[in-house]
């Protein structure tokens, strides 16, 4: 008998993000925030990470969704009531936001890294007053050894882009933000 | 260009334990405390990931090292203070302690989480007690996808066996514990 160490059906909270000439978003800005660039890509595929890659990619993120690191109980129960999923029909547009955060960050003990994230920066509070219109998941990705810290991906209506974009204005001026060394954004449409 | 996903200098933390019948470890007991059991093994072999396993092994089990989860700058202070590292040539006696714990903690808010872990069961406070004489290094396995949650790896000398022994007797009566609705535990020896 040998154990396998992976069974399928914990692995599928891991989602890959492939930038190539495939997947079902097109990607209409791709944008460098701080720190290294992307190749440009003209789709991106967001799928299970246990399939392959369309051909010629230009590039493969993964990440896992996880427990949360930082809310509170009552954080949570406030974003559960007004949250809505992703797959909306009318959430036509998205964006991949792709994040490291710096090694004093992750130096931080638990209760200065959520001083920062919530006390300070009120992270989980500015996400909560652009609900249900933007939804999001977060993919983890540091621990996977990955270039990227975390991979947030967000769905919205057409007529919410403004919002959105008000939504990540307001997080990239907290302090928090001081932490993040590389930052690449694409802006998509579902392909068709 | 091809971007990487996964640098080789980024994956460094990633550990795997595999039992079989080769490894530096001897093992001198194989127990079950709660759930299914593992097939017993007489030799554990604790690896970098990258490594290929030893022939003939009967299971294997990866996880990362990661930041601290849960400790407050006061308590990350503390346990530097005291605590030794791995390989210390007198800690010829070690266990590998391979937890799950329940979805009931895994849907806890941090908060809720925190106070669990700290407030009532002194997880830190407790180890604190038995440190220089039980180095620790703990392993995160459950985003990996993996059968158990932690591997928490243990190096003492001989005469600090009992020493050990209270450490874990002491964490198995906390409230904490009642979330652990997997555990198998290894003690071993360097083999010669």
């Amino acid at each position: 008998m040998y154990v396998s160490a992976t069974p399928a059906d914990r692995l599928q909270s891991r989602v890959a993000f492939v930038g190539g000439r495939a997947g079902q978003w097109t990607v209409s800005a791709q944008q460098t925030w701080v720190g290294a660039s992307l190749p440009p890509v003209r789709r991106l595929s967001m799928q299970p990470a246990a399939e392959p890659s369309p051909e010629a990619a230009q590039w493969r993120f993964e990440g896992f969704t996880s427990n949360a690191r930082y809310a509170t109980r009552h954080e949570i129960s406030a974003l559960r009531a007004v949250q809505e999923g992703l797959g909306r029909p009318q959430a036509r547009h998205a964006a991949l936001i792709l994040i490291r955060k710096s090694p004093a960050w992750w130096a931080l003990a638990q209760d200065e890294r959520r001083a920062i994230f919530e006390e300070s920066s009120r992270h989980t509070a500015i996400g909560l007053a652009y609900l249900p219109a933007v939804a999001r998941q977060l993919h983890h990705s540091r621990d996977l050894g990955e270039p990227f810290d975390f991979l947030t991906w967000f769905e919205f209506p057409a007529d919410t882009t403004r919002r959105f974009e008000q939504l990540v204005r307001a997080l990239r001026a907290t302090p928090e933000w001081d932490y993040v060394d590389r930052e690449v954004e694409l802006r998509l449409e579902r392909a068709a």
